[in-house]
């Protein structure tokens, strides 16, 4: 039976060995944590996930997917919170078929964890910190974070799901011609909570990601199994970009107590223990990762976060993780053992697509803290609606490609600018679609794009 | 008498230390390769520096120019190489008081070595590998590559001048929001040598820097002091980019000699050692580094190309680290002691400067391997000449600006985007210098540009 290691035990490599374990090889789990399923793990630095449908097709093929729903709840629009405190839905797809899915990133990895423990040629080793790696030699360091024992194992194929900050990624700084950057967000993020009514139900709508966008930064909400709300604040670091609104500046509980009254009065209401939570966990950063090559030989491949950290703002991060594990299995099943092509092929087939969503993450986060309150905005996604209508096969949103699709996300990228360039000529000194010239519009439409392919 | 660390006894580290010394600190410079004064270092990796005005100031400042000026060979233009054995030659400064310099990286080294050791406060440890540092206990460590003992420095405040793969680096991308990035070129390039005739005279012209654009790939020459000019050869690596013009296509002695025959038939006449120094000598790796912070809180910074390591074609990473040093220098003297301050008011009037000539540098490969040989950038080359003699205040070419000026180069950078555009627009069309509009261009010049401050 041949052998394959995984560094990391997150999401994307508890999924990766299944992939592994189905493909017929005996599968080496190192990871640093304790095994989350017994030790509680730090928490309060989590965002929940959003779990769509490239997600969801990666879990399918390995046949997850229906365990993976019953701990998923569905949100089918963003429900936009003004600060008087009136709400607005706005669907995300052309119906209740298409819908993204809350799923708190803990319970998700226990249970693929659980879902991988069923395939006996899955072994997990846990509290082994990730120390370094020899490729001549084909030799992985870790250290023992239990025993102190510094540990030498042998891997010839070794696939590295260590994460944003991937200890293996930094060995491969040490490699010529290694493209690398890491780049972080003047935000950062807080974790918040708003918990359930007495009887468990859930204190605002339930199916809907909540947003309030205040421009500059916002507030959201996504709902978790058991009634509660897990919430996340991003502002700025440093006052002189944010002001008040800053985590240099909200150093308080006088000073956050105010700012919540006056940004978020709502949402203030119903959380008790916004103190404790804002001074207690830790501040979030969010970075965006790119790098190339993602692989050494046939002997070393990086995989999800290690070589693609994107910010959350369109919730893809993980699903482009597992989408990975989708492309390397193919690529697998087409070369079989020939590891130097099945690195190459994948990491071909993902370098432009990663970069895509990375561009598309960072553009989404200007669009959800402030374009969902601005009018012409909202004239523009009235626009799009109706295009989409009118050009099913042509004018599809963007938000559509990269959520309720699977076609690649450059593909989105790029159709998303020209479509949002002819959205901008549209509504340019329009105030409601009714005064659009449709037929205008299937000219432009047709003139700048092919129907999509896929 | 305060402490300060330098790590890395390069160009920059060595000048600092003259720098520091004449401040009054007491300086400690560790290195990792033994005394390149005493021990042959490796070569066949160097291109020829060219000093130019930034760090000849540097050099004034602390009184060093007239040692280096000993060393260095003036050159006063392009000279172009035709592919039929034509050359011409281009001014770069409206006469023969604007010339950069030819200087040996190894010499100039060496005698900035010297130069430091007379001050008694000056100590060089060599064969000192620095293995990382602990910023809480003020602690650097370092490999004796003699003894292979480990050593542990105590250092309140350290300088890294430990160059583009720089191993404090390494450390400070474990501290959390710092900004990173390393960009290959696709292309490296092989150091190549032309002996000089046998009484010791050049082969070519001495007082210019010659180069073989070629369109995708070039060679350039650079006159030594024994006679010699030291080549360098910029091919791609990959075939699938260059063509016959790669590393992966010229792998055997024959394809060399015919790729040498077919581009530059007049310097393979004059190249002797040709096929020894292709086959012979490493091939070298282009890289631009960018990051940001170079400095944590008032204990470390780093500087020159440890931060921002830039592409060779503007001839102004040497030069740009230098200018590091006066920056650095005038905010000790602006804030004496207060470290944090200094680190933090160094960075802030750097960083912006040093992102702009990484670009230019990137910009200038485009402008050296392929359009020197382009009858329109030869025609915008005439007009701004002209321009600049109109208006010799306000329309100063980007070359100069960044060569033989020391104002911000990031206004070099966007003086000389609106200039190119200028002159775009001036030469659209247009076949010769006769046919320009002149009081049109004026009105151009004056609308698009301010006299330039300096």
């Amino acid at each position: 039976m041949e052998k394959i290691t995984i560094v990391g035990a997150g999401l994307a490599g508890s999924l990766l060995s299944v992939y592994m374990a189905k493909k017929g090889f005996a599968v080496d789990v190192y990871e640093r944590r304790p095994d989350m399923r017994k030790a509680a793990i730090s928490a309060g630095k989590s965002i929940n996930l959003a779990l769509s449908v490239r997600g969801i097709h990666a879990l399918k093929e390995v046949g997850l997917y229906d365990e993976i729903k019953k701990i998923s709840i569905p949100m089918y629009g963003r429900m936009i919170h003004s600060i008087d405190g009136v709400t607005q839905f706005q669907q995300y797809g052309k119906d209740n078929s298409e819908y993204i899915n809350s799923v708190s990133r803990g319970d998700l990895n226990k249970k693929l964890m659980d879902l991988a423990d069923e395939f006996r040629s899955v072994k997990f080793h846990f509290n082994k910190r990730c120390m370094g790696m020899n490729l001549d030699k084909n030799e992985l360091y870790f250290h023992d974070e239990l025993t102190q024992a510094n540990i030498a194992v042998k891997s010839k194929v070794t696939v590295a799901t260590d994460g944003a900050t991937s200890p293996i990624r930094m060995e491969m700084l040490k490699i010529p011609r290694f493209d690398f950057s890491q780049e972080y967000e003047n935000y950062g993020y807080k974790e918040l909570h708003i918990p359930p009514n007495d009887d468990g139900s859930f204190k605002m709508e339930t199916n809907a990601l909540h947003i309030w966008p205040r421009g500059s930064f916002m507030l959201i909400a996504l709902p978790n199994m058991d009634g509660s709300f897990t919430c996340t604040l991003f502002i700025a670091y440093d006052r002189s970009l944010g002001g008040n609104a800053s985590f240099e500046y909200l150093d308080t509980r006088e000073k956050v107590s105010d700012f919540f009254k006056e940004n978020f009065p709502d949402a203030l209401e119903i959380m008790p223990s916004l103190l404790e939570d804002f001074f207690g966990n830790p501040t979030g950063t969010l970075i965006t990762v790119k790098s190339y090559p993602w692989c050494v030989d046939g002997k070393l491949a990086m995989l999800g976060d290690s070589c693609h950290a994107i910010v959350p703002f369109f919730g893809q991060g993980m699903n482009a993780a597992f989408e990975d594990c989708i492309y390397l299995n193919e690529c697998i099943t087409n070369s079989p053992g020939k590891w130097n092509d099945i690195f190459n092929n994948y990491q071909q087939m993902r370098k432009a697509n990663t970069d895509a969503i990375a561009d598309l993450a960072q553009e989404n986060f200007v669009e959800m803290r402030d374009l969902v309150a601005d009018p012409r905005f909202l004239l523009e996604k009235k626009i799009e609606s109706e295009l989409y209508k009118r050009f099913p096969d042509t004018f599809v949103p963007k938000y559509t490609m990269v959520t309720f699709m699977r076609i690649p996300y450059s593909t989105a990228l790029n159709r998303g600018k020209i479509q949002a360039s002819i959205l901008h000529a549209l509504s340019d000194c329009k105030s409601s679609i009714d005064e659009i010239d449709w037929t205008a519009a299937e000219t432009l439409v047709k003139k700048e794009l092919a129907p999509l392919n896929y």
